[in-house]
């Protein structure tokens, strides 16, 4: 597959970028297609001993800042997150990846390749890690160990797009998020459930009672619907990290506290626990035994492992990156969009949201 | 101070409840009054040992099930928490703490005690571990270090209390925090932020934005009010363990999504470093030789040091306690319900809420 690279959108400059387009290119053999200032590329090139034919260059010089609006792209047609959209739109690459600014490439990527029909709301679908799945308890019919394999992962959607959101958004949501579980884990079935402040269905804001409504089929008027059988019902914020589901939906407000807090409390608990093995010589000395297993440990919760996040209701394959990206982060990015292209995510997302067509998910 | 048990509700029956209150005597000088049924409570005492005269026993033999509606208590007035709350009300005792259903306990507050004047929305207060604080970045003008003490700690609210609020709610819960957090952990001006998807104040769901507007004094009609001066602006999710504010308000819905979020994150990461330890003989001697510096810390973000999370803006103090709740969670909500009954926690936010009198928040 070919993938093209926004080469100077993030919080590092090229160094990562390029570094990260290396590595995807050994270690998956994803054709990489860099976009930016081409005297930029061929001097990242130089520092890593590369040739400077290894990439297709494509030039866009202009890169939309963090301090930009997102809708400043529009006018910016030059800028490398809109350039690298229009190479999927002519079809000259199969996705993207930026680590820019998130608001300004959800922008791009809407402009340029539209929405997919029968979405109203574009959004994001964030993979977290959690802990293998062992219980299917609150699962109706419990799927056998072969059609849900132990991912060690989960899907956020909304993952920080769409702060006001209303219940037919995140229905639209909850059957994106559940076709890139497919995609992504290869999971069969996935589990989808709606984050509530309680597991029973009586519980949630009026937002989660309506959107549960509609999930059953108990819609009212013109926002009756079919029932989907693949929800499974509310789950609450503690459940989510135990490896109960395979795709959490909620608006992106909710959605951007949860991936915060698991990203605040995460490194507030490792600085404690740092400090915890720094209080005396017998903690000192456990805790450089216990190193090793520790970096194990943090590399299976640590993002940059599964690297980026796609967009999903855009017309093509687009993947946002944390602005912190690292060259590892970058490289799982890519290789998280070549697979992406491979599976076909874009077209099952047409098919399944297509307004005429019947659901996939009802089926 | 004389405070008022529910010895009756909670998970685990009245063993932690009484051997609670046995402690809070001890370690306080509490005067508990245990509230429940009178035989179960001697045999409670019988087994711990301690003279039937330990405690002032009230008679309320009826308990509010955690599979009950929270409204059905206000037609069973001989159940526990309605007991408890009258004996507040009637000024026999200077608060209660109840570990029974939550939302029992609120609404038997409300209809017993009342709300006071000028709150729409009694509430719910948490507290939660975080770092100590040691920087002030975010805060126009950084407190000295006397007015702001490393408390370890912050206020949570609303906790679960109102999962859809208004942006009039929001304030309030702004004004009732604010007064736990200087009667809680005598901090003179304490930090006051709103949970939101950004620090900027241009991000926000509606709800944020248009409570922003309030505190800044910058509401339209009759929603335009006073700017208040400790407001500190938006804090993301990540920020809030890291001792960066005292107070961090949210509606009760996405309170209780970062309370749970906490709790089963925590969990998580202790069950892997657990398994981390367990993976190899170095990592198991690393392990066993952090054990005692990990379980002080383990012990400082326990919630059972702090125990209890009181109601705010009902006419009587009321600590309501997590239904898993042991004997030491149990003695911290009474040493807390005491604390506040002495430092008049009630008095000063009826004080403070008054619709006629000018707010001191604004002063």
């Amino acid at each position: 597959m070919k993938i093209a690279l926004d080469a100077m959108g993030g919080d590092f400059g090229s160094d990562p970028l390029v570094a990260g387009a290396d590595l995807a290119r050994r270690d998956f053999g994803t054709e990489v297609v860099l976009v930016g200032d081409p005297a930029v590329i061929r001097e990242r090139l130089r520092a890593l001993s590369l040739p400077p034919t290894t990439f297709e260059i494509v030039e866009a010089k202009d890169v939309i800042d963090m301090t930009d609006k997102a809708s400043d792209v529009r006018k910016r047609r030059d800028s490398t997150v809109w350039v690298s959209a229009e190479l999927v739109k002519k079809g000259h690459v199969q996705g993207a990846v930026s680590a820019g600014h998130s608001g300004a490439s959800l922008a791009a990527a809407m402009w340029v390749l539209g929405r997919i029909s029968g979405v109203e709301r574009p959004t994001i679908g964030t993979i977290l890690p959690c802990r293998p799945s062992r219980k299917h308890a609150s699962h109706p019919t419990p799927p056998s160990p072969e059609t849900v394999p132990d991912s060690g992962h989960f899907i956020l959607v909304d993952g920080g797009a769409n702060v006001d959101c209303k219940p037919s958004h995140l229905v639209s949501f909850a059957r994106m998020g559940r076709l890139l579980s497919r995609h992504l884990f290869s999971v069969d079935q996935p589990r989808v459930s709606l984050l509530s402040n309680g597991e029973e269905e009586t519980k949630g804001n009026e937002l989660v009672a309506r959107t549960i409504d509609l999930l059953r089929g108990r819609g009212e008027g013109s926002e009756k619907g079919e029932a989907y059988p693949w929800f499974t019902g509310p789950i609450e914020s503690r459940d989510i990290f135990s490896g109960e589901t395979d795709v959490v939906v909620c608006d992106g407000f909710v959605g951007n506290i949860v991936l915060k807090e698991a990203e605040g409390l995460a490194q507030t608990i490792m600085e404690m626990m740092k400090d915890a093995a720094r209080s005396d010589l017998r903690s000192k000395i456990g805790g450089l035994l216990l190193r090793p297993a520790l970096s194990r440990m943090k590399k299976r919760i640590d993002w940059a492992e599964y690297g980026g996040a796609p967009l999903l209701g855009v017309g093509g394959l687009f993947v946002i990156c944390h602005g912190r990206s690292n060259a590892l982060a970058i490289k799982n990015a890519i290789g998280m969009a070549d697979r992406l292209a491979s599976s076909g995510l874009t077209e099952a997302l047409k098919a399944e949201m297509a307004p005429a067509a019947s659901s996939e998910g009802g089926a």
